[in-house]
């Protein structure tokens, strides 16, 4: 597979650092709004937020196929419907028109000013609209953990594991843009040895390190994908932070999984990373038990490496990174998760999200969640500023940062971020 | 509350049956498409639906306040978010025109041509954009049975039951009207005293017998609902057939909840019947034990006296009523449900399905599925042309029916089906 935009050596006329997740390869989508207040989708590039209904207006797409009102939307779900073909027409035409030897909008300075903003005067939006959320526990060391950790089936993996990806249906209205502020949520808590529970705010709210892919319409009602059609589905990529209520999930979750411990809120971060752009970056999957043959994947190299790293940011500022992990360590690949998803017939739909799970790397030190990190809370984590940490305070701020890395090009997620405030007073 | 359009004493000048699930007080709405293949919102009156959008295009709505388009849409969801005020307003002046003594349509034949339509003539649609879709387990009949079913916990309910609405989220992608075939789904299944699953068609594909209800948008992100203001965002109800694959369920259920085993499909009826048309038949909820107080309601009557009778219909036409069941067999209250929901901060929309749970009632003969019924295939059931059931067989088609009724008004549902087609030959 050949992708012009995806090419290493170009440049663009805009200014990109060298340490950017967004040079001219990249070329994500998003949803943002100017400060006049128009909504738009677009892209980015550097430090510069490109809008494509202008662009598309004044006629830069012009030999592409697009309907009119293709990018004045307020979520990406039409465009990602309209499929690969126009996602590619469309990445390669910005690409060419950015390149730094087109002076087409170059030299267009009465466009340049309707067209590219500082990315820090626009306000990003969710990009899609999303229809069902589903979530999987595609990490081994993850689910490993948290069996060892509650002695489940004396510390190892249930039966299914590893017969299936394992997911389960999250809340979709709940899902929040990078930047919104996460109050701490009220529940049902049972304390320890004790046989009633009580009703308050989660003493042990965390954080959940995934990544998500967002689908295009994929397949009708009553028809499975196969697994090796799969990524011709996905669009592309965000940073997930799945937030958690540890005490509510440990009380609600039998028989029915987590349900109020999740549903408060799920950050993901503003820009789409195509799934076109992470090409370069694909790698060997880790292997696998031998599967049913609707999970058997023809080509080996079914994951990317992306690294992921989190930090938490103290109210005083201090910058921690408290996990080093990275995508590739996931068990189960997208297109598994999609398969089996859609084996049953369930259908999918433009701007469906689907979570990872927490991903955690082999080392406790690399795990994506503070219930991993603390130990449940036996091994409180000590920060920067001497202050420890087993749950999330008040006032931290969770930024969640993802990119790959060769020797010739950087693509990344920008930061998925969402700071903790306090529960709000109840009526 | 004093709603005028639920006047016991109200005729239309349509004609309806006694039996109908449709008089004059009812005035559901739905979505459908007429043989003009124009997409409308429409009400039922007997056998007659209704155009709401020529209805209103043609000035019926006068001293109504409401835009130009509320009813030329193919979802409910506007209407909805338009609040409990416009639907009471809408439900009144329907009323008022189709009452007796108003000749204003009724002498208008032209009008009475573009408005009014044999139901048999249109098709009804899904009359909601589902945003999200909860299913709660609130039956403690049938939560009862499952447990001793499985011997989970000895035989009785996990000790959170009783002190919160448990619930999951469910799959809104595939929720389908009435009348959508269902095709037998494929899945992972564990033979018995096996340890390795097998690939195949579900072998314990099953109905569950429920209701749900939608909602209008209820509150911000972050903020909970209180119990007793829940019900001032419930529009109505449909009946729910949470189709559910057992064999699928048993194995994937650890430690998640079910899945695959259910998301290949949900059906709901198509015609929502408003919680104000349904208020003459609340009724006193079931004794509850001690609660927190986010749960607590001032008052007793939060339940509806709703007959739910189940239906299974052979291939050669044989009608078998297999399942008499009651909405007010719920043990947790509507409200509850929609505070449990939202206490965590969970934000509600319109067009938000919340189903009860299979409604089981205190005998095995009333329980709400065939998992039930067959006491998980132990006791097949024996249908009137002497075949025999444990699960549903292809060509069987489930009908659910709800209505409430009195001495003066009877209040339905419509009916809820689905029949099953054979597994599809996968590629």
């Amino acid at each position: 597979m050949k992708i012009k935009a995806n090419n290493p050596e170009l440049k663009s006329w805009l200014d990109v650092d060298k340490q950017s997740d967004f040079p001219i390869q990249n070329i994500p989508f998003g949803v943002f709004i100017t400060k006049d207040d128009i909504i738009t989708i677009g892209t980015r590039i550097g430090e510069y937020a490109i809008d494509l209904g202008a662009f598309h207006q004044l006629g830069y797409f012009d030999d592409v196929p697009l309907t009119d009102d293709m990018f004045m939307q307020d979520s990406l779900n039409d465009f990602i419907a309209d499929g690969r073909k126009t996602w590619r027409l469309v990445r390669n035409k910005i690409s060419e028109v950015f390149e730094i030897n087109n002076s087409k909008l170059k030299d267009n300075a009465k466009h340049k000013e309707v067209i590219i903003f500082d990315v820090n005067e626009v306000e990003m939006l969710l990009p899609i609209d999303i229809g069902d959320f589903t979530d999987f526990i595609s990490s081994k060391n993850h689910a490993q953990n948290v069996a060892k950790m509650f002695n489940l089936k004396n510390g190892t993996l249930e039966s299914n594991w590893h017969h299936m990806p394992l997911g389960f249906n999250e809340r979709a209205s709940s899902v929040v843009v990078s930047g919104t502020p996460i109050k701490r949520p009220y529940g049902q808590i049972l304390p320890e040895n004790a046989t009633t529970p009580v009703f308050g705010a989660s003493e042990k709210l965390d954080m959940e390190v995934e990544t998500a892919f967002i689908t295009t319409a994929a397949n009708h009602f009553g028809e499975p994908i196969p697994v090796n059609e799969a990524e011709e589905y996905i669009f592309g990529l965000v940073l997930l932070n799945d937030w958690s209520s540890r005490d509510v999930q440990r009380w609600e979750s039998k028989p029915l999984g987590p349900f109020s411990s999740k549903s408060f809120a799920s950050t993901v971060s503003p820009w789409i990373v195509t799934l076109d752009a992470l090409e370069p970056f694909r790698c060997e999957s880790p292997k696998q038990e031998t599967l049913l043959p609707y999970l058997q994947q023809e080509n080996t190299k079914n994951t990317f490496n992306i690294t992921l790293n989190t930090y938490l940011e103290t109210e005083n500022g201090d910058l921690n990174l408290i996990s080093a992990s990275n995508f590739k360590n996931i068990y189960w690949s997208m297109s598994q998760q999609l398969a089996h998803q859609t084996i049953n017939g369930c259908n999918v739909r433009a701007g469906d999200l689907f979570g990872s799970g927490t991903i955690s790397g082999a080392n406790i030190e690399s795990s994506g969640s503070l219930l991993e990190l603390s130990w449940n809370g036996e091994n409180p984590i000590t920060l920067n500023d001497k202050t420890q940490r087993t749950f999330l305070n008040d006032g931290d701020n969770v930024i969640l940062r993802g990119f790959c890395e060769n020797e010739k090009v950087r693509i990344g997620f920008g930061k998925c971020t969402g700071k903790i405030k306090p529960a709000i007073d109840l009526k």
